[in-house]
């Protein structure tokens, strides 16, 4: 059986130590002082570890099951669901006028992180819930809202996001599903829907899918795309049930992993609809989101990377094997524990300081969604529109590769369903893929946010390491490890994109060749400048005496280990993206 | 469905064009015409594709069943077994004295392959009974040769090999099965063995357990450990089969992929077992098949990413999403295949690329095996020592990653179990943890290869990259991409030999912290030579005016891709292994 224990101390350094929260101007952050968060942070790990941990291998040896167009979760997981939603965990971050809490979405990140290390596939019900409010909240009118978001903020009724059809993925503009007007202002809906996750379960009374669909007659393409609230269940104007909707289940899908969530082909036969947002604005309407929703998916790839972790430090201290090269550590037992042996930790190291460091990366992009939201603050929307191709797709890259390590510290026993390894890294899995996959977000960095509003983002991005640097550099602790990397991999970093934007207009191929290792080198930059702002901030702890000194040191440590083994990596990428197009694109598609 | 197409064209290229197998001076090579080898390869081809591949999927989704003792196979299984059996496949590079072919072990590999890539659980079973036969015919005496080995070629009889242990993987000295003699001569055998791949099923009339277990009264830990050959049914002197032996399966784990392979828990109880080679020299006799045995998971890596990488092909091929930046490819359809993408041929490219490298190199090395084999050649056995862990552990890893690039081609379709590439990865994952975990290939790489005969090894190696480099300066297409980034990389990884070769004594944790890294950059290194060798001999090919003309220029533009693309890997690998083992040590194991 696997463990998990919530991170809080973690998270705690992080809210405070290193973002100093309570201290600052976004509207209800000040209320965020260290033992608000810790009550908080205490009950969530509480409930990730005691509610939803027990239930992860639960759900993914069980599955769901689909019989006659009825899905059954596995085991428990009614219950625990009716117990989370109970406690007004789902309504954490949500709107207090519908029901919620109205905590910032720093807050509902962090406890959003340790719900899905806990439990992935069970967290995606409600996930996608929150995903599916959000919309209807920046969209709907206020009879929608009124009508659908109090139920789902309390998730009485959850929610889906339908986008993909069989033939259709990343290009929605090939999007078939129909949504025709009807006299009252309602549409009639009909199409298929695939890989729809929650598309039909028992855990709700009711299911509220939203849907892009075209409504005959608009124009080709993406543009001719809207957005549907297509209930399950009609809802009357008192919020009643009504009759059953043409929203059925057609099957759920045989997947690699979070097998304890269904993924649904959902049919829609003349299902009644309501248009959410503007006619033929659908598209717009789901990218209000996208920020939100990829950070989450970034959150799974490092939270997945995190449970791993912990069951792999167990593992390592556990099992005895072998003898440290330098002098027996455990002289009484037959052997020592794996854990002394360099190359044990040296995958240890990876982990620990990747999954760190990504923590960091996305409570700060969770932040800056906050000032972005609460105060309107352009900056901090462009900034993290910039980095949010990099958290999804640098953070479940690695994120995976990490589980993928974890899994081998267990030898032959993590390849064995039982040590609960194979599911974290199966799990994992899915986040490189959907919300976009990750080639499509390079694209997304490379060919949109690049160069979105003259590259003035990017430029801030730069400045940024650029002034910490500059305001650090006599700093003993960080020029000891840490300024020298952070400035040669943002410098290759640097190099990288003016390369870009050389060649963006003229040899558009050399830019997009390039554009899958430019969002590994950036990752790389990012969580090396989040480590250098944490050896800062634990430095700073140090010198006032603050706390657990073994904690503050060993963030430092931790830090030093990222800057010289992995940020090497940029000239790496720098080396592969400056070698351009020609080897990537020579060949006739007849000769792969 | 997913398909396979044996690649004998690629093998043929690397048989005749780069290594002129037939000119030779290795015994049995002579024979090896170009004519004969694609008369082998075809057929190998057709039985992997139409026998093989379709059982693919059905050993994955029915697995192997456990009842009272006894396990079924999948559906199929024994009907292709069969198949394989009575065409002489099993026996094709065995000893034509019990039965066997005779072909050289090249052949063997080539063939290997094939069936790997169309259905790796099943090959399994053959596989591990080569192993066997190998150890018996090794290190058995007359009679033990004469009564099993011919059984054993036919795979009428199959082999295991029995080492782990619940408590014991790599560090086999802390064994506790036990090994009791008796009168006759004879042992009897007590213990749980684990992780036994195909140690009980029903494709054949016996099993030959080989099994490592102590004596009691010998030496302590590792050198008291003895083999021995422990029978499923008990044989007699004519070889007919009488009592059920003390060898029973006591239950079969749930794995992560390879569900076709049977992997048991063996209970021994007082079985009756001999004695194969010396008292308390069984390690020896299992590490003179260690390179055999390591090559051929070093097989299963590539081959897995083969197979993945085709069906990759079909479906960026097929599956049309998006429009080609540079003016659209296929104006009547309602969108361009995904192959137009840059994103999307940097990662075939990175597939195609890994793989074809990646079989030179193994066919190298299985050409290594036969002249020192076949001519007890002392530096070809020393080469092929020095390169089995970089073999092992770079091509699982790499293979693994590859069979993951494939599947996120598919996107979406990929995660579903259906489109058969979860299976390809799950399968492939297993490679990198048995017949010794990557990390402890890298700790042999360092740790005892490197230094193996003064160092004679690794300086025969980089005298082959330095004097292939010599030879061809004047080689236009070499000069074109090639040779200058196999300089480089060279010099980086003759650095970090320098490097481990000076802190192995005084700071041997330094050389242990930086062992991964070691063996990938040696694994690139590797495969610059060998695409290097391959665009010269194409280059060679395209001069004479030789066969395919568009096959010959694929070859060089997929290696000039990896001399741009990955070689860049190696200084990154460097840089990390100059960084010493004082991050990667640095913290106490109460930190972690």
């Amino acid at each position: 059986m696997s463990i998990y224990n919530a991170p809080t101390k973690d998270i705690q350094f992080l809210l405070h130590d290193l973002m100093n929260i309570s201290a600052s101007d976004i509207p209800g952050y000040a209320e965020l002082d260290r033992d608000f968060t810790s009550a908080i942070l205490e009950e969530a790990g509480k409930v990730a570890s005691e509610v939803l941990a027990p239930l992860n291998a639960v759900g993914d040896q069980e599955g769901c099951s689909f019989e006659n167009g009825v899905v059954r979760t596995p085991t428990g997981f009614k219950e625990a669901f009716d117990q989370i939603r109970e406690a007004g965990w789902t309504g954490l971050d949500c709107d207090p006028e519908y029901g919620g809490q109205g905590l910032p979405y720093l807050m509902g990140s962090s406890v959003g992180e340790m719900f899905v290390s806990a439990n992935m596939a069970f967290n995606m019900y409600q996930g996608l819930t929150h995903g599916a409010y959000s919309a209807i909240h920046a969209h709907g009118s206020d009879d929608q809202k009124a009508m659908f978001l109090p139920k789902m903020v309390s998730c009485d009724w959850t929610g889906t996001m339908n986008l993909t059809e069989p033939h259709c993925g990343t290009d929605l503009g090939l999007m078939r599903t129909k949504a025709v007007p009807q006299d009252d202002g309602s549409f009639k809906i009909s199409g298929q829907k695939i890989f729809i996750s929650a598309g039909e379960h028992d855990l709700a009374d009711n299911i509220i899918h939203l849907l892009l669909a075209k409504i005959p007659g608009g124009p080709d393409g993406i543009k001719g795309v809207s957005l549907f609230i297509v209930p399950k269940f009609n809802v009357d104007e008192d919020g009643n049930l009504g009759a059953r909707n043409g929203a059925f289940a057609g099957k759920i899908e045989e997947k690699m992993g979070i097998h304890g969530n269904s993924t649904c082909v959902m049919n829609y036969d003349e299902a009644t609809g309501y248009l959410l947002g503007e006619e033929h604005k659908g598209m717009r309407a789901m990218f209000t989101m996208m920020n939100e929703a990829r950070l989450g998916v970034a959150l799974q790839g490092f939270a997945q990377a995190e449970v791993a972790y912990q069951n792999a430090v167990v593992y390592a201290n556990d099992r005895l094997q072998g003898r440290d090269v330098t002098g027996t550590k455990n002289p009484e037992g037959p052997a020592d524990p794996l854990i002394v042996h360099p190359d044990i930790r040296r995958n240890l190291m990876d982990q620990k300081s990747f999954v760190e460091g990504a923590r960091a990366f996305a409570y700060w992009a969770a932040n800056l969604i906050d000032r972005s939201n609460r105060m309107d603050d352009k900056e901090a929307h462009g900034l993290v529109s910039l980095v949010t191709p990099v958290l999804k797709g640098f953070l479940t890259d690695k994120g995976f590769e990490n589980t993928i390590a974890a899994q081998q510290i267990y030898g032959g026993h993590g390849y064995i369903e039982e040590s609960g390894m194979s599911q974290f890294a199966r799990d994992a899995r899915i986040a490189m893929i959907y919300e976009g996959a990750n080639g499509v977000q390079a694209l997304d960095l490379v060919g949109r946010k690049l160069g979105q509003d003259g590259g003035k983002h990017v430029m801030a991005f730069f400045a940024l390491v650029k002034d910490f640097i500059k305001e650090n550099e006599k700093d003993e602790i960080l020029q000891n490890g840490f300024l020298e990397p952070l400035k040669n991999a943002s410098k290759d970093l640097q190099t990288a994109s003016m390369y870009f934007l050389e060649n963006a207009a003229k040899k558009p191929n050399n830019a997009l060749a390039g554009s899958y290792d430019f969002m590994h080198a950036f990752g790389h930059v990012c969580l090396g400048l989040m480590w250098a702002q944490m050896a800062q901030a634990a430095g700073k702890a140090l010198a006032n005496g603050n706390g657990d000194k073994s904690f503050y040191e060993t963030k430092i440590t931790t830090g030093r280990y990222y800057m010289a083994r992995q940020l090497p990596a940029v000239a790496m990428h720098l080396a592969r993206i400056q070698s351009g197009a020609d080897t990537v694109m020579a060949l006739d598609a007849a000769n792969f």
